[in-house]
């Protein structure tokens, strides 16, 4: 079967990127098999070694062993399982842990399930703040863990930001937390296949996969969880993956997303370079071409996603933006994920400082592997225009001027 | 393409189906488009559009709302979202609603989030006995609503049996559970494209279904929820789903999960009728040539899954029978999920009265939409031998004989 093929200046591939042909062909050539790989007859058996296969590629193209993957319907699950599974494990063993600290631009996946925990099981969330780049304060997780030794349950950040971009401290926050005994998760969503990432030589405990991100299948995703690591399972039933998840393991989409991220691991570093120089090239345009936009993330791109551009353009509304560059045929985002529809600044821009008015007029750039030379310059067509009409209907709107 | 194959005598369908011609064709059409459904750009619109009409499609095919399709990873999730989040939700608005109604021969997706619910979430577990025939008694429940007035939180019961096929009294228990005001839940993922299933006919408040057991992909299913009824979310993140199942959702699977159950309910009739006649002749010619064996779950056709049979054989271990079959190009089940690979008769069965030595002597045959009158035949040209041997072999580890 032949890619799938965005439109022409799909500029969105953080949200989701089209598959790669090799998982597209892994994913289809599955389909023509049956069996459940619970099941122990041939049929169960081939489906089964074709899972285990999967994990041993996904393992090994991670830095982990085969035991050590979890499979789930994807990051959110993976999110959920990471964080409401170590707090009500580290709890049972040890109630004095508490404290749930969780930066404060992670990811909805990560935020909500650490908010439903303090809500209804017990957990203190302590939300660990970022610079004005975005990046973790780890000046604050060491103060945090030294005013209350021993009452940790866990520690979760992003490997990388999904809005900004921003790389986080990993190694350090590793290092630090267990100096204190307190395990870390690291939701790497947004990091495989742009940044190198390794569940051994990172020393993360468990870490979050998805594989629609990088290319493969929707509803997959995996925790990588370190030999030994207690987890309390969210979705209980026929005891699959070690009792740590249950639910039927489809054998095609795995095997999918096990292509998939092999693939992307594979070539990162030449990917790596080619998306860079693009976005290097569009926030250059970007910032000439409307002089009063603000990159927002680091400015250092080796801090930061190569594939990520983020600005704020102020006196718009990002949806405006969002719009008017959609009906030119340029696909972006406003940065958030969008909830229901209601336009709220991004908790991400509010935790880095930034203010509300700035916050609205945020638009994310994510390139991925289909991304050329021509969508940087359809970005460029379309962008500087569209600022100057979302300005003017914003003054519109405020009273101003009409 | 072309539809997926199975063995000549795959007899293992309530495990896992093959994918329905037209959901493979809906799945890879779908593939060829980038967006993530919660995107507000064209791509992102026009994935939801699929997502939209794939909900439409579902709702109408199970006498539903659109708006009562909450999208899953799977049965599994769909119940523990069903009995977690009722629980949580009814104990949320009334703490006296603590009683967890549960039949005894629910699947481990219903029954191991029931037990883990009383073991960490405060839930009384009632499991709810059932006759030889394995159908939920009714007068137990009765007497469980009376004696326990205004402490139920839910009933949870499925509406056909997984292992023995028998049919459950949907009808009655929902009569029953709302003159209490208590909402009821039913696992439906055997009963689709098998027999009626209708929300609104049914009254059932929350109702699960599997893509993969009807004809469509892995990893995906949903829970109806009847409109008003209050479920605590499971998985939390991005708000998908109206808070109530946060994940990224996957155009093309839900396309295809669509595209099957529709097929399934469309021809349900026919279909069920042709596997009642195969079914019917496999177990008449099995007790023909094996007389002691007995066939398990109501004896009235009507009664039961027109696709299932199961029969227990005395002084055989299913999983020997099972492998003597498969080593013959005949697949079946021994009935009960395995777990961890260790045999254990079947909670079924054992509710059931069924002594532990018949249990242990379980196989399952059952039929889907591939199946002829072929995959009997091999099944009669092989058991009667298995069943020899396998007792041989049993007498023998007993150290009778040999």
């Amino acid at each position: 079967m032949s890619a799938p093929r965005p439109r022409a200046a799909y500029l969105d591939h953080a949200s989701t990127t089209p598959m790669l042909p090799a998982a597209v062909d892994a994913l289809t050539a599955a389909l023509a098999h049956v069996g459940n790989p619970s099941s122990l007859h041939t049929a169960g058996r081939a489906a089964r070694r074709t899972v285990e296969e999967a994990r041993e590629r996904l393992a090994a193209a991670l830095g982990a062993r085969p035991s050590e993957v979890v499979w789930t319907a994807g990051g959110t699950e993976a999110d959920n399982l990471a964080v409401k599974g170590l707090f009500w494990a580290r709890r049972t063993a040890d109630p004095a842990r508490r404290r749930l600290l969780v930066s404060a631009v992670e990811h909805h996946a990560v935020l909500d399930p650490a908010f439903w925990m303090a809500a209804h099981a017990g957990a203190e969330l302590v939300l660990l703040p970022v610079d004005g780049d975005g990046v973790v304060e780890v000046e604050a997780l060491r103060e945090e863990l030294e005013r209350h030794p021993d009452q940790a349950a866990l520690v979760s950040m992003m490997w990388a930001n999904n809005e900004v971009g921003a790389l986080q401290p990993v190694a350090e926050v590793v290092a630090l937390a267990h100096r204190h005994g307190v395990p870390v998760h690291v939701d790497a969503v947004q990091a495989v296949g742009q940044v190198p990432v390794d569940l051994a030589a990172s020393g993360v405990d468990a870490l979050t996969v998805s594989a629609h991100k990088v290319g493969g299948p929707g509803s997959t995703g995996a925790l990588l969880v370190r030999r030994g690591l207690d987890l309390t399972p969210v979705l209980h039933g026929g005891g699959q993956e070690r009792g740590v998840r249950s639910g039927t393991l489809d054998a095609p989409l795995l095997a999918s997303f096990a292509v998939a991220v092999e693939a992307a691991v594979a070539d990162r570093a030449e990917h790596a370079a080619r998306v860079g120089g693009l976005r290097d090239d569009l926030v250059r345009r970007v910032l000439d071409a409307v002089p009063d936009a603000v990159l927002r993330g680091p400015a250092d791109t080796a801090r930061r996603l190569p594939a990520n551009a983020h600005l704020t353009f102020s006196g718009c509304e990002g949806d405006s933006l969002l719009y008017l560059l959609d009906a030119a045929g340029v696909e972006a985002s406003t940065g958030s994920a969008c909830q229901a529809g209601v336009p709220r600044p991004s908790h991400v821009l509010l935790a880095m400082g930034v203010g509300e008015d700035d916050a609205r007029g945020a638009l994310r750039f994510s390139l991925g592997r289909t991304s050329t030379a021509a969508d940087v310059d359809a970005v460029l067509d379309v962008l500087p225009g569209a600022v100057e009409r979302a300005r003017a209907a914003g003054l519109a709107s405020a009273g101003v001027g009409v």
